[in-house]
């Protein structure tokens, strides 16, 4: 296996993993690059060149092993070691991931919510409490948290991050729309919902 | 300007445009790559290699003129056409789409909302007025719909950007993590969250 894929790939990967997941909850042993191109809409050359990068080659004229592929992923992404993320500010966007079913079909698992609002504290959202954010050390050294997820609004974002990295946590998955430093050392990827509307953009202003 | 920009870039304007908006109504006319490189945490180099690709060059020594690389991006991605959303399943992701802050900021404009829940057809968000999906060709032909924002169940999604593209809907932004098929000379963005969440687990497995 190679050891940096590039960003595109990157990007591929989780709709070949959740794919190969379906194929092979539902016994499909053998999958072609072809085949998942038909589903995917990928062209069946980047797919053979994607798993040669994961380090499977697949058997001529047959197809890949969708087992094989599947573990050879999961080993890629540290899937195998379940993640738990704590979501922080339970607002509609919030509510929403809290409640996202493909976490749980990728093996991220939220294990914990936060907010400050009196309101919402105490209260289940898909099965999983919301906590008081003032508690979040007390918290944390009881349940695991892994990933941050980080939607509060704007002026908040960067004070969450800095405890969320005080209790150990040492990923951030950023949703407020504004910049958050973090030390070395920890990972933060930075959703942007705009990128999305600016490739439409980008293709309706060449029809 | 390059006739194609790659993917990559592609990701990357959105954060330029934003900084360049901040600071040209901040009234700063020059930004150099250096200080933007701080702002953004992007390399120098490979802004500059962004910005001539935008058919921008700079002046050596001093820097880009914020009002032209602004337009300049203005004009790549059609922004100047200040594009009208329609967002379909007003859920708690529905919602918090419709109360964004950044589509106002990047010149996009949510015109109308749609559902099929009695309790919420006619009620407005953030000023934005519910509409009954049935009326959908009524509306369209009264509202303009650019682009249709897909936050429906999975097993509506297929169908309700069918019906977007039966009135005239050149565009579908889909949050409903399925597969959806469009005919050519539609543009369609597929928002997968679980993207974001497997490169922090593939930079966390090799801590």
């Amino acid at each position: 296996m190679k050891e940096k894929i590039s960003r595109a790939t990157l990007d591929r990967i989780p709709l070949y993993y959740r794919t190969l997941k379906i194929l092979n909850d539902g016994d499909e042993e053998i999958i072609s690059s072809s085949k998942l191109s038909k589903i995917l809409d990928i062209t069946p050359e980047q797919i053979r060149k994607d798993f040669l990068d994961l380090g499977q080659f697949g058997i001529k004229g047959v197809g890949y092993r969708v087992d094989k592929l599947k573990r050879g992923i999961e080993n890629l992404l540290g899937l195998q070691y379940r993640w738990h993320l704590a979501i922080i500010g339970v607002g509609h966007l919030g509510t929403a991931l809290a409640n996202y079913k493909n976490f749980p079909i990728l093996g991220f698992q939220v294990s914990a919510l936060f907010d400050v609002d009196e309101e919402l504290i105490g209260q289940k959202i898909n099965g999983v409490k919301v906590y008081d954010f003032a508690k979040l050390d007390a918290v944390a050294r009881r349940k695991i948290i892994d990933i941050g997820v980080i939607t509060v609004p704007d002026t908040q974002a960067q004070k969450v991050a800095d405890d969320l990295i005080s209790v150990g946590v040492k990923g951030i998955w950023n949703f407020a729309p504004t910049k958050i430093s973090v030390p070395p050392g920890i990972s933060i990827v930075n959703e942007d919902l705009s990128v999305g509307l600016t490739k439409l953009s980008y293709h309706l202003a060449k029809l």
